[in-house]
């Protein structure tokens, strides 16, 4: 056996523990009763220790190291990624990663009680730890990068935005800061009759049918898939096994639709990455910038199309033919609907990314010791009357109490949302530009033609290429704000 | 660390890949998409390497060795049942187990076809191979069993029925050979008006909402398990998360509940098992015959008794009005129908054991070297002409071809089905015993009794005993046919 075949070994047997991994999760959120809790995160602890075992096995290292020396870009491209993971995984000792296992479970176990109580003090207790050991694996991370990286924030930023620096976010990030609030007012101003209200009752089980109707629409094949419920949605799977989730409410029903199209562009990605590199590093979905494009261009871009949407009013009159009264546009504009807000997750796509500036922000300076945890409510309070208008002194639970992110640690996480979405208008006009019959089609619910493309251009590249140059072989540029801003003015000014 | 706690704490690592693959195997059954079968194949063929390597490895036959000079009998017991399961994975070469599983898949998969078209002579090119490999193991297991064994049938035996040996089952299997046929005979000329004809339709979300609620007459905790549906009932899970299944048909739904209160059986043994021997060997079920006995009590005894049928009849007319029509005692004359048939799966409890007698004659002369895989079928429709009466010459697909098991070389498990009935039948009689007011507790539909019972003496046990004294600890006797003949008696003929 050469040295790489020994080193694809060893990652074909991690990809199996993390086969095992994927789906006890996915059963956690959405299938076991709650005296399971225990057991499986016993379970899911013991198998987690064993894939980082074998990521740390010397033999492993040594492999990958012995295989470096060849001419072949595909295997040259794979050690990369296989020592990426290797070093992450290597770069931590064991006792920090314990104890900010332990911090993260106790910030985020009171967190779900602080925040309803708006109890930042109580919150700042713990989260201080958490924000004191992620200073320390930034740090690490920091010192231990192949590449030299522009701060430690930059290391954190690297595990979910691969390849995506802090100087090209804060860069688009400025662009966005100028042009969002110029549009949001003229929004608002232009804005001024009411949608129709959706008063109806609409029950789960028409909702699933129609939700699993447009999950055809948008070519997810159930042979290789499912759709289930969870109080959040999400995306997981291999290969020929891709679920998602939803949610559903019976007083109303574009909330599931919205997140059912959301999370079948994650699945899509991740059932179009190529087969012949299944289990390997270079055969992952690139970053989590990536896969956010994939699915808001799914969401916001496909269905929320006016003439996708037009064409998929007639499934949801004939499942919820309580919505016959209204027409396709008057529909659209419920899901249309801008309005700056306090709340991230409910935010629209116009007010969405300044929610994700500020928090950007935030964690850069807490990461790299320019800000405390202690002033996090006021920088928030800050920036929130700066970027939305709206307040949040004395109001953590709607301002910085909000999300689970930073409760466990996920530092870096937020700027991969705007970027998906940057990424995702990027993407879709360059869709439009490559093919001038794309109103048609849409006009037809047939979106076989983005499929294509994106199987060539985004799927079948998986980690082969990095993040920038993924965007710039299939756009022509690197991700920029342009694409999103002319996308915002079309829907929401013109 | 001690030896002790050394092993223990190889066992608790092989628990959670148990976890894993435990609830791998449920999704497998009841949740996964068709396009998930290679992937999980390999997941958990996997993570059963691993276990076979963990249970293989040096250091841990050295600790538990080193463990066993100590006074403790719970520890000591702990260790025999440790050193039970090593034997029995080290005993076997890699080359056998591989040349197993390849043998078995290809038979399992060419019977799925070759059933239906009523193929013996394509069967048996493949079915030679599986009892080939199958003497094999036999003889290996024989030769290096812990205990003298009176044939290597016997070692195969000892896996599913483990402790009781085919010279107690050939003798108790003798005693029914004599009695059940009297007994039949007798049925059948006194069996003589039909029973009622169930002909409506009973919608399956009914029928759920009905089998949900037996369940909860049974007592099952749904804070700490659920129901689904599979296209075979089966009963799996771990501490605080216990999973059955059973299937629904519209035009009938008793097969249905019965199903529901068998697997609610085996799942309460799973659940009753002691927390302190948690992922340890001798926390775990005893053993096949115990395990059934378990659920055809819940089955056969408790839901099948007139006072708890009588009870339940009410909650059956609720949620299936179209039964009112029918008595209670009508609706149980449906349940309590004896007809000899072909089928061991659709067999009453009368004629049962003696399809299950056949297997056992036939399958302990095939591993013995006494028969030979070419012989089965004639064997097979001597055996069925003289035991109920019906030929199936020419017929195997009604016949030797009706069973999985064998395919995939599980000889030794068909007994474990009737001495799970006879020790189910032995069991209630000690508990009506010592429980003089048992029929007005179950006219409640009251089971609270039993279970407590049987969290004494079966339950509580686990592994700590072997399954005969566990058996005489509760009853006072042996594994016997007594009192599951006067069971019959009494509700067939008296």
């Amino acid at each position: 056996m050469t040295d790489y075949q020994h080193a694809q070994e060893y990652f074909l047997k991690i990809a199996q523990i993390d086969h095992a991994i994927t789906y006890l999760q996915w059963d956690q959120l959405v299938m076991m009763p709650p005296g399971g809790s225990d057991g499986r995160a016993a379970a899911i602890a013991e198998l987690s220790a064993m894939r980082h075992d074998m990521l740390c096995a010397e033999d492993l290292q040594e492999a990958v190291e012995n295989a470096s020396n060849n001419n072949d870009p595909e295997m040259t491209r794979n050690l990369a990624e296989m020592q990426r993971q290797i070093r992450n995984a290597t770069c931590l000792p064991a006792s920090l990663v314990k104890a900010q296992s332990l911090a993260g479970s106790k910030c985020e176990h009171g967190w779900r009680q602080q925040r309803i109580d708006n109890d930042w003090q109580s919150f700042l207790v713990n989260f201080e730890e958490v924000v004191k050991l992620a200073r320390e694996e930034a740090q690490l991370r920091y010192s231990t990068a192949q590449q030299p990286l522009a701060s430690p924030y930059d290391a954190l930023l690297d595990l979910y935005c691969t390849g995506d620096s802090s100087e090209l976010i804060a860069e688009i990030f400025a662009t966005l800061k100028k042009e969002l609030p110029v549009i949001i007012e003229t929004v608002l101003d232009k804005q001024t009759e009411e949608t129709v209200k959706l008063t109806g009752t609409y029950p789960i089980d028409e909702q699933k049918r129609l939700n699993r109707a447009l999950m055809e629409k948008l070519e997810f094949d159930f042979q290789q898939g499912r759709l289930d419920v969870s109080s959040h949605p999400f995306s997981t799977g291999t290969r020929g096994d891709h679920r998602i989730t939803t949610r559903f409410r019976t007083e109303e029903f574009f909330e599931a639709l919205m997140a059912t199209a959301h999370e079948t562009g994650h699945a899509s990605y991740e059932a179009g990455l190529p087969e012949k590199w299944d289990n390997l590093p270079i055969g992952s979905a690139r970053n989590m910038s990536i896969h956010e494009s994939q699915s808001l261009l799914f969401e916001k871009q496909i269905f929320l199309s006016r003439p996708f949407f037009n064409s998929f009013t007639e499934t949801i009159h004939q499942f919820l033919p309580q919505t016959k009264t209204f027409s396709a546009d008057q529909l659209r504009d419920v899901c249309c609907r801008v309005d700056p807000s306090y709340i991230r997750v409910e935010a629209d796509e116009v007010t969405y990314p300044l929610h994700v500036i500020l928090r950007f922000e935030i964690e850069k300076d807490l990461i790299n010791g320019k800000a405390a945890a202690k002033d996090v409510p006021e920088l928030w309070d800050d920036k929130m009357r700066k970027y939305l208008g709206l307040s949040t002194a004395g109001n953590d639970r709607d301002g910085c109490l909000q999300d689970i992110h930073w409760t466990d640690g996920s530092f870096g996480y937020f700027p991969s949302y705007t970027l998906g979405a940057l990424n995702a208008a990027q993407l879709f006009a360059a869709i439009k530009q490559q093919n001038p019959d794309w109103q048609e089609h849409l006009a037809e619910g047939n979106i076989t033609f983005i499929r294509d493309w994106l199987q060539k251009k985004i799927w079948s590249v998986a980690s082969s290429m990095d993040s920038q140059d993924i965007l710039e072989q299939a756009t022509g540029e690197k991700t920029n704000a342009e694409a999103f801003l002319r996308h915002l003015k079309n829907r929401y000014v013109a």
